[in-house]
């Protein structure tokens, strides 16, 4: 089963490929797959809002339990279109309206998988720079091939990457964020894990297999305990203590009271598999 | 010396060990030892009670300098007690005040290790899962044996650890802390190491006396400059920086008109040894 | 090309070496050197108003592109001077005022360097202790000897270390901040870097050769898009995700429409070198 996200009409003609791939995996598993690889999956408007369209179709489809966000080609992806932000500098406004428009999306998409219920992993296979590299911190979890890399350089070309700073110094502490940014250097995959960009860094032909692997134990688990917890931890997160406990402690309490918990802690204490009804 | 916490009257008979043991290891060191081992040293609503107690004793007893907390048996703490929770799903509320009671109390230990004025060095001997893990991740300060291990596993029982995220979330960087939320997975002591949810790994033979050592060493120094370091440690944190210069260049000033402050510096010029006041 | 601040008048005869050096290395890179050797590079009032001139100078230069901190002998900088400190002890108020100053000048110091236009890279030859440690923990990058040890040990003379506090644990995650600021320990450079203190551990005659080469390298790129870059990093950390995005996407357009992107675009897209405007 295979839906395709379809580029907006008047960017590419009719035979054009379509620039998102969504797959049913089954088990509630789908894999949004980036699929301009000769663009190096550059999140062209067009990319970024067929991202938009497949996380909002995502966000309330129940049947989609876990999201592997995945890539065509040897880059995941490299970032801002850069042929299609220089040609507005010929606008009337040299561009300012349509950078705003792509920014905000941009925003708006890396916002999208923070706030979607279901948990979404990065399968890097490849090179990860830019907004590309930012859409990887972005994701809840991050499997990397040993040659994938990472790389924040906007510095080489007179743009700072100011909104991949944005997901990146949430993922990784101030002085490695800052040495991406500043230095603009390619960083390996096993240094993406030492500063906790990625979790796992395996083989090639590994990453696929694993970030399923990860999607299905996730999708396996009560839709509801995952979507309340996954919200919840974003909410808590930078509140002061009390706040996040505050919060926090409700979400327990409304977790504790749902089917779901009763069904798996009287599994737990009765020594049975619990059979999930949010699932 | 040793003073026992009793269960509260009703939950065990007159025979039952104390749920909690407190131990006077001399030089302002106190020993808090969870006692529940055939519980595997659950947080009942009386485990908590019994914490709470200890902590606003200690918190008023200027004669403790240090804590460590440890746990009998071979499981450090498996978290909420399970059984309890299920029992008053048969109230006519379902639970929810008893949930609301014991997540409210459970959140109120984990602020009170946070607001004590001594230290908190958890000695981790064994497994930590759930709550238990997120009284590893409160504490000040965590060693654990090279055979801990370390565990969120409300996934697996419907039940999202969405309150041991809030202290999770605030030791370890959010990818890693993520990933022992969604999985659920026990990860080992040196593992934990890395995403500094402890700070040393050692045999299993030294988590006490290194607990121990370490205790003894911070209750050798200065009480009052503990006191305000720590409390002022967790003040600052997450607050904009010009606010956080502020608020601690206030506790230096007051720290350096302090006695022992005087003493301790001129004890260093003097090239001797300084002789604390408030100890 | 050199230019020496002098200490204040009052503070050292005529013959007295400057407390601090600044030499232009070319580029646009300048070397600040803490020159107190014998004092241990300790952070007098008239050391830190020297630091404090320095960085308005530089802020105000558009010349300068980036900044390495560095010391003169064995010791990076010991911290507060003690002896300064306790002289005042002496004054009708028992030196509250000269300690308010002191640390009022010295929150100042660490913020001119967050606040800098230019980044600042700390190049760490020896021992950092206490505000010697934030120094390093507040630069943007830092590059630590092999033999380079750090510590913030105010707990061995009575004064916990809070304001190198607020720029540790920001820079270092809380456990391992914590085990420093309560137990007062020298950690080696690699732990150092293992807990995301320093970038960089090299060989003690590498410090300064890689430091320039960081120095050199960003120097080299456009002024405009490292300064709009590094404020807006510290301006979005720690607040809220939309928030964060709001502000950092305004900055990402007023970057593109600046002329320095449109060259590094375009050089880019035509693969060529770019000629920077505004450096």
């Amino acid at each position: 089963m295979s839906a395709q996200l379809q580029p907006p009409s008047g960017e590419a003609g009719p035979a054009a490929p379509p620039l998102l791939l969504r797959r049913d995996e089954g088990g509630g598993v789908h894999v949004l797959t980036l699929n301009r690889p000769a663009a190096r999956n550059a999140l062209s408007l067009a990319m970024l809002d067929a991202l938009a369209a497949a996380f909002a179709e995502i966000a309330a489809d129940p049947a989609v339990r876990a999201v592997v966000l995945a890539a065509e080609g040897p880059v995941f992806s490299a970032g801002h279109d850069l042929r299609e932000l220089t040609v507005r500098r010929a606008d009337p406004d040299r561009g300012r309206a349509f950078f705003e428009t792509t920014m905000t999306r941009c925003a708006e998409v890396m916002q999208a998988i923070t706030a979607l219920p279901q948990p979404v992993i990065a399968a890097v296979q490849g090179v990860a720079t830019a907004a590309g590299c930012q859409l990887v911190a972005t994701c809840d979890l991050a499997v990397a091939s040993t040659e994938a890399r990472f790389c924040t350089p906007g510095v080489d070309i007179g743009l700072f990457c100011s909104t991949p700073a944005v997901a990146l110094s949430r993922a990784v502490p101030p002085k490695p964020a800052m040495e991406m940014l500043l230095l603009g250097e390619m960083i390996p995959a096993e240094e993406a894990r030492r500063i906790h960009l990625v979790n796992r860094v395996v083989p090639p032909e590994q990453v696929m297999p694993t970030a399923l692997d990860l999607a299905r134990r996730i999708a396996a688990r009560s839709a509801l305990t995952i979507r309340l917890g996954k919200r919840n931890f974003y909410r808590q997160l930078g509140r002061p203590l009390g706040e996040a406990y505050a919060c926090s402690s409700a979400v327990m309490v409304e977790n504790l009271l749902a089917e779901d918990a009763a069904e798996g802690i009287g599994a737990f204490l009765g020594k049975r598999k619990p059979v999930w009804r949010d699932r």
